[in-house]
């Protein structure tokens, strides 16, 4: 029903792997590598030329752009040239990508995120809808950001500065936070709902509020219900996590990586 | 000067009624159902296949779409298969519309809408620019919600529990508030720019803040210059809306539905 | 690598300058004005008609729409007609901006941005990602604004007041502040991250918070580290404008229009 291919175009320097599917009016241009069994929907372009391209269009070579193998873009994504996605990324529509951007392996994005570019994500992060990645932004593994989330970049606007937030494994950021620039927040972090993130945020912390101020450990976040701690999240939650039909403890265990 | 019928892609199990018009470059999928006097603008795709096409797409049956009559779909749109739309549906440009939502009659989306489906809108909603409802939300009649709302659904991220939020019939909610999992605004309320709702909210009050607290009764919200109360609005505006040149009691107290 | 003529339109009734790119799916309607050296990007709609289009298409006459030589406008964005862009204008993906807008020279609109028409800009405006512009807006020249900014115009919403606020030269609006209708900001203030504007500020003012308050005159925000003042910004920001390589008191008392 999707892959009529109608208007589609493909540079002849763009190397598509096994089982590729490109969606209608989808235009892949030069040196984009795409692995087997993805899925590139319509209205999408990949390998989007970098600004340098508008200043001497003749003699630009258009950095290698990777997405990795059995990955779902939908439709109307901007993915530029030179950025990195490792294997069964997915994201929803719209959503744009700059270059120099590193995703781990089994990352999403959700409908019109825009990653601006000259950033790290580890394995496993999801974002939700309309979240903005400033550059030189670091994500680590397993972390969850949720609609109208800003990381900021430039502690004195404007200036020539740009010292991006971290975010340690396992934090969950909540809808509309803002992270100031530089900042550092720990592993298995809570950020609630409208925060303005100026002060570094130590491991397990649930933070709230602007300024952002901790409130308590994250263990101390109970269900009203049944008494039980809702966080650390990963011993409740393994909905397409490495740990699913397994112990979070016995999993982590088994792991180098993370 | 906009319908010149170039690239367009209708299916052939699409039913267009009469008199409808579709834009350069749209896309529409089986089994979409237009109803007269419609107009498609460019670069849409209607219809857009549910996830479940991407597991088995050779076994996939797209669900019904429809849109009803004397509605106009401004371009870049991406509407959902399996949701509903009712007569003189109107939306800005880039909506996106998820599967299995809902909408009455008369209801307007701005530019940038993003709703993440499951949903549940009466007549003559009014969306602005950039609204975000999450899953399982449902929403009243004569509900005006504002830029950069965002309805959200999970009360303890990330989980597999899904409760939207529910808003009253005449009620608005202005620019950058959130309503957190579960919450119930009542009829005729108004929620302050940038509040963060977390607890019900009765009929006719005005809340504010974060968290948001009840400020007083809506009747209280005066001009300065005539001392007139500014709420309920429907005492005041009239335009688009069914009573419009007559009186609003008169209008309302004739109706069955609302 | 861009620009293959595949599936472009190009109204008769449009005028072209020397050396326009026009990119792949790209629109270009009737009484769009493109001056010379200008770059129109892939998939983007320049001249979209307006409202009245729909309700009586064979008497429509589309206003005209001017773009400035040296522009750059990249893909997907949509250009209303009506509205005229100064020379070296350029924006991000995405951008839509409707009728009866005026930009000055030398001006930037980020990814996402939604000018909702009706608005002046001054020269060298740097709007960052999804900035939301109502109509009515007036802002000066060299004024910054970063993303998720809010400008209203509804002072009892909904109504058909409309009165949209106004920033003075070189003020700075940070990620996520609301401007309420009608309301002033002077010349060199900073709005801090998340406020919510109600009243007038006047000039070199820092304001913050909901409602947001009068903190401190700008030029007594300091460096930590060098004790300098950071504000009023032209001092130490030359990138891109005017006053590059000179100082900025002897450029700007050699102005006559700013």
């Amino acid at each position: 029903m999707k892959f009529n291919n109608i208007n589609v175009f493909v540079s002849s320097k763009a190397q598509l792997g096994k089982n590729v599917k490109i969606g209608d009016n989808t235009i892949i241009y030069d040196n984009v590598v795409i692995g087997d069994n993805t899925v590139i929907s319509n209205n999408c372009v990949i390998g989007e030329p970098l600004n340098s391209y508008y200043s001497d269009m003749n003699h630009y070579e258009n950095p290698q752009t990777i997405i990795g193998s059995n990955s779902l873009i939908r439709s109307h994504a901007i993915i530029y040239a030179g950025s990195t996605f490792g294997e069964g990324f997915s994201c929803g529509h719209r959503v744009t990508v700059r270059e120099n951007t590193i995703f781990g392996k089994q990352c999403r994005l959700g409908t019109l995120c825009d990653i601006q570019g000259h950033a790290k994500f580890g394995d496993y992060c999801w974002l939700h809808s309309n979240v903005h990645i400033g550059q030189q932004s670091t994500i680590g593994n397993f972390v969850f950001i949720y609609p109208y989330v800003v990381f900021t970049n430039d502690p004195t606007p404007p200036s020539n500065n740009c010292i991006g937030p971290t975010v340690g494994d396992f934090s969950q950021i909540a809808v509309f936070s803002v992270l100031l620039p530089g900042v550092k927040v720990g592993k298995h972090c809570l950020v609630g709902a409208g925060s303005v993130v100026g002060k570094d945020v130590p491991d397990y912390q649930l933070v709230l509020g602007s300024p952002a101020k901790s409130v308590k450990h994250v263990q101390e976040i109970k269900s009203r219900e049944t008494g039980a701690s809702h966080y650390p999240w990963p011993y409740r939650f393994e909905r397409g996590m490495p740990w699913e039909n397994k112990s979070f403890d016995e999993w982590f265990n088994e792991q180098d990586k993370y």
